[in-house]
Protein backbone atom coordinates (compact mmCIF):
# COMPACT_ATOMS: atom_id res chain seq x y z
CA UNK A 1 0.00 0.00 0.00
CA UNK A 2 2.95 2.18 0.15
CA UNK A 3 4.90 3.95 -2.72
CA UNK A 4 2.14 3.54 -4.89
CA UNK A 5 3.65 6.66 -6.46
CA UNK A 6 6.48 5.72 -8.00
CA UNK A 7 7.50 6.39 -12.19
CA UNK A 8 6.10 9.67 -10.93
CA UNK A 9 8.93 12.49 -12.29
CA UNK A 10 8.78 14.59 -14.90
CA UNK A 11 11.84 12.52 -16.07
CA UNK A 12 9.18 9.73 -17.54
CA UNK A 13 8.23 12.64 -20.10
CA UNK A 14 9.56 13.17 -23.14
CA UNK A 15 13.28 13.47 -23.61
CA UNK A 16 15.29 16.26 -25.06
CA UNK A 17 12.75 18.96 -24.02
CA UNK A 18 12.84 21.17 -21.30
CA UNK A 19 9.65 21.14 -18.98
CA UNK A 20 9.72 24.96 -18.82
CA UNK A 21 10.20 25.64 -22.28
CA UNK A 22 7.04 27.32 -23.42
CA UNK A 23 5.46 27.36 -27.13
CA UNK A 24 3.53 30.16 -28.26
CA UNK A 25 0.48 28.32 -28.13
CA UNK A 26 1.02 26.71 -24.78
CA UNK A 27 1.44 30.79 -23.38
CA UNK A 28 -2.27 31.38 -25.60
CA UNK A 29 -3.84 28.32 -24.02
CA UNK A 30 -2.71 29.61 -20.46
CA UNK A 31 -3.65 33.04 -20.86
CA UNK A 32 -7.09 32.32 -21.80
CA UNK A 33 -7.31 30.56 -18.40
CA UNK A 34 -5.41 32.67 -16.19
CA UNK A 35 -4.81 35.68 -18.08
CA UNK A 36 -5.74 39.33 -17.22
CA UNK A 37 -5.56 42.76 -19.21
CA UNK A 38 -7.07 45.42 -16.89
CA UNK A 39 -6.50 49.08 -17.27
CA UNK A 40 -6.98 51.18 -13.89
CA UNK A 41 -7.78 54.98 -13.88
CA UNK A 42 -6.62 56.44 -10.62
CA UNK A 43 -6.69 60.01 -9.46
CA UNK A 44 -3.17 61.57 -9.90
CA UNK A 45 -2.97 65.38 -9.27
CA UNK A 46 0.58 65.61 -10.65
CA UNK A 47 -0.98 64.71 -13.67
CA UNK A 48 -2.50 67.29 -16.48
CA UNK A 49 -5.91 65.55 -16.60
CA UNK A 50 -6.06 64.85 -12.26
CA UNK A 51 -5.83 60.76 -13.52
CA UNK A 52 -3.36 58.55 -14.44
CA UNK A 53 -4.22 55.17 -16.57
CA UNK A 54 -2.44 52.03 -15.16
CA UNK A 55 -2.57 49.40 -17.96
CA UNK A 56 -1.56 46.14 -16.94
CA UNK A 57 -1.62 42.42 -18.17
CA UNK A 58 -1.22 39.55 -14.97
CA UNK A 59 -0.88 36.49 -14.18
CA UNK A 60 -1.77 34.83 -10.88
CA UNK A 61 -0.90 31.54 -9.72
CA UNK A 62 -0.05 29.85 -6.85
CA UNK A 63 3.15 29.76 -5.50
CA UNK A 64 4.17 26.29 -5.98
CA UNK A 65 3.60 26.91 -9.80
CA UNK A 66 6.30 30.12 -9.64
CA UNK A 67 8.23 28.81 -12.09
CA UNK A 68 5.80 28.73 -14.42
CA UNK A 69 5.40 32.66 -13.53
CA UNK A 70 9.09 32.84 -14.40
CA UNK A 71 9.44 31.12 -17.38
CA UNK A 72 6.51 33.43 -18.77
CA UNK A 73 8.66 36.53 -17.86
CA UNK A 74 11.77 34.92 -20.12
CA UNK A 75 9.28 33.90 -23.08
CA UNK A 76 7.68 37.90 -23.07
CA UNK A 77 11.35 39.46 -22.39
CA UNK A 78 9.40 41.99 -19.57
CA UNK A 79 7.46 42.35 -16.95
CA UNK A 80 8.23 40.99 -13.18
CA UNK A 81 7.43 38.20 -10.71
CA UNK A 82 6.14 39.51 -7.14
CA UNK A 83 3.95 38.50 -4.44
CA UNK A 84 0.50 38.44 -4.50
CA UNK A 85 -2.14 37.81 -2.25
CA UNK A 86 -2.87 34.73 0.23
CA UNK A 87 0.56 32.70 -0.71
CA UNK A 88 0.12 33.33 -4.33
CA UNK A 89 2.29 35.63 -6.67
CA UNK A 90 1.95 37.18 -10.25
CA UNK A 91 3.38 37.71 -13.02
CA UNK A 92 2.65 41.51 -13.84
CA UNK A 93 3.96 43.81 -16.81
CA UNK A 94 2.96 47.28 -16.73
CA UNK A 95 5.39 49.45 -18.75
CA UNK A 96 4.49 50.60 -22.02
CA UNK A 97 7.12 49.31 -23.74
CA UNK A 98 6.72 45.95 -22.31
CA UNK A 99 3.09 45.76 -23.20
CA UNK A 100 3.60 46.57 -26.73
CA UNK A 101 5.56 43.04 -26.70
CA UNK A 102 2.62 41.22 -25.33
CA UNK A 103 0.25 42.87 -27.36
CA UNK A 104 2.26 42.21 -30.64
CA UNK A 105 2.36 38.75 -29.54
CA UNK A 106 -1.66 38.54 -28.75
CA UNK A 107 -2.15 40.22 -32.05
CA UNK A 108 -0.05 37.58 -33.79
CA UNK A 109 -1.47 34.53 -31.66
CA UNK A 110 -5.54 35.24 -31.23
CA UNK A 111 -6.89 34.42 -28.25
CA UNK A 112 -9.63 31.95 -28.41
CA UNK A 113 -11.85 32.67 -25.75
CA UNK A 114 -13.97 35.62 -25.44
CA UNK A 115 -11.06 37.20 -23.35
CA UNK A 116 -9.82 38.23 -27.00
CA UNK A 117 -12.39 41.04 -26.74
CA UNK A 118 -10.64 42.56 -23.56
CA UNK A 119 -7.51 42.08 -25.21
CA UNK A 120 -8.42 44.02 -28.14
CA UNK A 121 -9.79 47.06 -26.11
CA UNK A 122 -7.02 46.79 -23.85
CA UNK A 123 -4.83 46.94 -26.97
CA UNK A 124 -6.62 49.74 -28.39
CA UNK A 125 -5.60 51.37 -24.42
CA UNK A 126 -1.77 50.73 -24.96
CA UNK A 127 -1.82 52.43 -28.58
CA UNK A 128 -3.69 54.91 -27.78
CA UNK A 129 -1.45 56.11 -24.67
CA UNK A 130 1.99 55.51 -27.24
CA UNK A 131 0.26 58.82 -28.71
CA UNK A 132 -0.10 60.19 -25.92
CA UNK A 133 -4.08 60.47 -25.83
CA UNK A 134 -4.06 59.44 -22.12
CA UNK A 135 -2.55 62.81 -21.20
CA UNK A 136 -5.67 65.22 -22.45
CA UNK A 137 -9.04 65.33 -21.62
CA UNK A 138 -10.81 63.84 -24.65
CA UNK A 139 -7.98 60.80 -25.32
CA UNK A 140 -8.54 60.29 -21.55
CA UNK A 141 -12.45 60.53 -21.33
CA UNK A 142 -12.36 57.73 -24.27
CA UNK A 143 -10.29 55.39 -22.25
CA UNK A 144 -12.21 55.51 -18.97
CA UNK A 145 -15.42 53.74 -21.42
CA UNK A 146 -13.52 51.10 -23.03
CA UNK A 147 -12.23 50.31 -19.49
CA UNK A 148 -15.68 50.56 -18.51
CA UNK A 149 -16.48 47.54 -21.19
CA UNK A 150 -13.69 45.77 -20.27
CA UNK A 151 -13.19 42.54 -17.86
CA UNK A 152 -16.60 40.99 -16.08
CA UNK A 153 -16.45 42.48 -12.99
CA UNK A 154 -18.89 45.93 -12.34
CA UNK A 155 -16.03 49.47 -11.71
CA UNK A 156 -19.05 51.86 -10.26
CA UNK A 157 -15.79 53.77 -9.41
CA UNK A 158 -15.01 53.81 -13.33
CA UNK A 159 -18.68 55.80 -14.06
CA UNK A 160 -17.69 58.45 -11.49
CA UNK A 161 -14.59 58.92 -13.24
CA UNK A 162 -16.50 59.17 -16.51
CA UNK A 163 -18.91 61.54 -15.31
CA UNK A 164 -16.64 63.86 -13.45
CA UNK A 165 -14.49 63.82 -16.98
CA UNK A 166 -17.65 64.69 -18.93
CA UNK A 167 -18.61 67.29 -17.26
CA UNK A 168 -14.91 69.04 -17.20
CA UNK A 169 -15.10 68.93 -21.04
CA UNK A 170 -18.85 70.19 -21.46
CA UNK A 171 -17.83 72.78 -19.44
CA UNK A 172 -14.09 73.45 -21.04
CA UNK B 1 -16.65 59.41 -28.37
CA UNK B 2 -18.94 56.68 -29.94
CA UNK B 3 -18.01 53.31 -32.44
CA UNK B 4 -14.63 53.31 -30.87
CA UNK B 5 -14.50 49.96 -31.41
CA UNK B 6 -14.51 49.32 -35.06
CA UNK B 7 -12.22 46.96 -36.27
CA UNK B 8 -12.52 44.26 -33.59
CA UNK B 9 -13.75 41.55 -35.35
CA UNK B 10 -12.01 38.09 -35.55
CA UNK B 11 -11.47 38.88 -39.33
CA UNK B 12 -8.54 41.09 -38.45
CA UNK B 13 -6.69 38.11 -37.37
CA UNK B 14 -4.19 35.85 -39.28
CA UNK B 15 -6.27 34.57 -41.85
CA UNK B 16 -6.28 30.37 -42.76
CA UNK B 17 -7.09 29.74 -39.81
CA UNK B 18 -10.06 28.94 -38.13
CA UNK B 19 -10.45 30.27 -34.86
CA UNK B 20 -11.59 27.52 -33.15
CA UNK B 21 -9.06 25.08 -34.66
CA UNK B 22 -7.21 24.20 -31.26
CA UNK B 23 -3.24 23.11 -31.48
CA UNK B 24 -2.15 20.39 -28.88
CA UNK B 25 -0.23 23.09 -26.60
CA UNK B 26 -2.85 25.36 -26.50
CA UNK B 27 -4.51 22.59 -25.09
CA UNK B 28 -2.08 22.22 -22.24
CA UNK B 29 -2.02 25.66 -21.95
CA UNK B 30 -5.75 25.65 -21.20
CA UNK B 31 -6.10 22.81 -19.47
CA UNK B 32 -2.78 23.80 -16.90
CA UNK B 33 -5.11 26.76 -16.01
CA UNK B 34 -8.75 25.49 -16.33
CA UNK B 35 -8.91 21.89 -16.17
CA UNK B 36 -9.58 19.49 -13.10
CA UNK B 37 -9.03 15.95 -12.71
CA UNK B 38 -10.93 14.57 -9.95
CA UNK B 39 -11.86 10.72 -8.77
CA UNK B 40 -15.13 10.46 -6.93
CA UNK B 41 -15.91 7.59 -4.95
CA UNK B 42 -19.40 7.32 -3.70
CA UNK B 43 -20.98 4.28 -1.59
CA UNK B 44 -23.09 2.20 -3.89
CA UNK B 45 -24.66 -1.02 -2.22
CA UNK B 46 -24.54 -2.34 -5.93
CA UNK B 47 -21.31 -3.14 -6.41
CA UNK B 48 -19.27 -6.11 -4.33
CA UNK B 49 -17.19 -3.18 -2.68
CA UNK B 50 -19.79 -1.09 -1.59
CA UNK B 51 -18.42 2.08 -3.66
CA UNK B 52 -18.49 3.00 -6.67
CA UNK B 53 -15.37 4.79 -8.29
CA UNK B 54 -15.98 7.98 -10.63
CA UNK B 55 -12.82 9.62 -12.19
CA UNK B 56 -13.42 12.64 -14.33
CA UNK B 57 -11.69 15.50 -16.20
CA UNK B 58 -13.45 18.74 -16.73
CA UNK B 59 -12.63 21.87 -17.77
CA UNK B 60 -15.72 24.57 -16.85
CA UNK B 61 -16.08 28.02 -18.39
CA UNK B 62 -18.61 30.79 -18.63
CA UNK B 63 -21.56 30.52 -20.98
CA UNK B 64 -20.03 33.06 -23.54
CA UNK B 65 -17.33 30.35 -23.93
CA UNK B 66 -19.33 27.51 -25.03
CA UNK B 67 -17.84 26.85 -28.40
CA UNK B 68 -14.83 26.70 -26.75
CA UNK B 69 -16.11 23.39 -24.79
CA UNK B 70 -16.80 21.99 -28.01
CA UNK B 71 -14.02 22.94 -29.25
CA UNK B 72 -12.17 20.46 -26.76
CA UNK B 73 -14.75 17.85 -27.87
CA UNK B 74 -13.82 17.74 -31.42
CA UNK B 75 -10.30 17.98 -29.64
CA UNK B 76 -10.56 14.95 -27.34
CA UNK B 77 -13.53 13.06 -29.77
CA UNK B 78 -14.75 12.24 -26.44
CA UNK B 79 -16.83 13.52 -23.32
CA UNK B 80 -19.48 15.67 -22.90
CA UNK B 81 -20.63 19.67 -22.93
CA UNK B 82 -23.40 20.33 -19.98
CA UNK B 83 -24.75 22.90 -18.38
CA UNK B 84 -22.91 23.69 -14.87
CA UNK B 85 -23.38 25.54 -12.08
CA UNK B 86 -24.50 29.72 -12.40
CA UNK B 87 -24.50 30.38 -15.74
CA UNK B 88 -21.19 28.12 -16.45
CA UNK B 89 -20.98 25.16 -18.86
CA UNK B 90 -18.69 22.37 -18.59
CA UNK B 91 -16.61 19.98 -20.79
CA UNK B 92 -16.53 16.45 -19.23
CA UNK B 93 -15.01 12.95 -19.90
CA UNK B 94 -16.24 10.08 -17.69
CA UNK B 95 -15.93 7.01 -19.60
CA UNK B 96 -12.64 5.16 -19.20
CA UNK B 97 -12.28 4.71 -23.29
CA UNK B 98 -12.55 8.30 -23.37
CA UNK B 99 -10.34 9.22 -20.23
CA UNK B 100 -7.63 6.50 -21.62
CA UNK B 101 -7.67 9.13 -24.91
CA UNK B 102 -7.31 12.07 -22.66
CA UNK B 103 -4.26 10.33 -20.37
CA UNK B 104 -2.39 9.37 -23.64
CA UNK B 105 -2.66 12.99 -24.93
CA UNK B 106 -1.48 14.41 -21.82
CA UNK B 107 1.72 11.93 -21.75
CA UNK B 108 2.88 12.61 -24.71
CA UNK B 109 2.24 16.73 -24.49
CA UNK B 110 3.03 16.91 -20.36
CA UNK B 111 1.22 19.85 -18.70
CA UNK B 112 3.24 22.43 -17.03
CA UNK B 113 1.73 23.33 -13.78
CA UNK B 114 1.81 21.03 -10.60
CA UNK B 115 -1.45 20.51 -11.86
CA UNK B 116 0.76 17.70 -13.79
CA UNK B 117 1.10 15.58 -10.55
CA UNK B 118 -2.77 15.52 -10.41
CA UNK B 119 -3.00 14.56 -14.06
CA UNK B 120 -0.02 11.80 -12.88
CA UNK B 121 -2.18 10.61 -10.12
CA UNK B 122 -4.97 10.84 -11.86
CA UNK B 123 -3.69 8.84 -14.77
CA UNK B 124 -3.06 5.64 -12.27
CA UNK B 125 -6.31 5.06 -11.38
CA UNK B 126 -7.30 5.41 -14.67
CA UNK B 127 -4.69 2.57 -15.13
CA UNK B 128 -5.70 0.55 -12.09
CA UNK B 129 -9.44 0.92 -13.72
CA UNK B 130 -8.81 -0.48 -16.91
CA UNK B 131 -7.57 -3.63 -14.61
CA UNK B 132 -10.42 -4.01 -12.44
CA UNK B 133 -8.60 -3.19 -9.66
CA UNK B 134 -11.27 -0.85 -8.66
CA UNK B 135 -13.70 -3.88 -8.12
CA UNK B 136 -11.89 -5.71 -5.30
CA UNK B 137 -11.16 -3.94 -1.80
CA UNK B 138 -7.59 -3.43 -2.08
CA UNK B 139 -7.20 -2.06 -5.13
CA UNK B 140 -10.52 0.85 -4.05
CA UNK B 141 -8.36 1.15 -0.59
CA UNK B 142 -5.13 2.17 -2.86
CA UNK B 143 -7.47 4.41 -5.21
CA UNK B 144 -8.67 6.47 -2.26
CA UNK B 145 -5.24 6.79 -0.95
CA UNK B 146 -4.38 8.31 -4.36
CA UNK B 147 -7.71 10.32 -4.72
CA UNK B 148 -7.10 11.82 -1.36
CA UNK B 149 -3.68 13.42 -2.36
CA UNK B 150 -5.12 14.89 -5.37
CA UNK B 151 -7.03 18.47 -5.77
CA UNK B 152 -6.19 21.25 -3.24
CA UNK B 153 -9.54 21.25 -1.44
CA UNK B 154 -10.00 18.93 1.63
CA UNK B 155 -11.58 15.77 1.25
CA UNK B 156 -12.38 14.97 4.42
CA UNK B 157 -14.91 12.72 3.84
CA UNK B 158 -12.67 10.27 1.79
CA UNK B 159 -10.85 9.83 5.12
CA UNK B 160 -13.88 8.52 6.46
CA UNK B 161 -14.33 5.66 3.09
CA UNK B 162 -10.28 4.82 3.66
CA UNK B 163 -11.04 4.18 7.52
CA UNK B 164 -13.95 2.22 6.68
CA UNK B 165 -12.35 -0.08 4.01
CA UNK B 166 -9.32 -0.32 6.03
CA UNK B 167 -11.50 -2.25 8.51
CA UNK B 168 -12.65 -4.40 6.51
CA UNK B 169 -9.50 -5.21 5.09
CA UNK B 170 -8.28 -6.04 8.48
CA UNK B 171 -11.51 -7.92 9.57
CA UNK B 172 -11.46 -10.14 5.72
Amino acid sequence: MVGILRDYTPTSYPRGRKIMDLSPDWVVGFTDGEGRFFVGINPDPKTATGYQVLPEFTIVQHKRDIQVLYALKRFFRCGVVRPDNEGRYAYRVRNLKGLRQVCDFFLHHPLKTKKRIDFLRFHRVITMMERGDHLRLEGLFEIVQIAMKMNTQERPQLKQVALEISNRLRVG
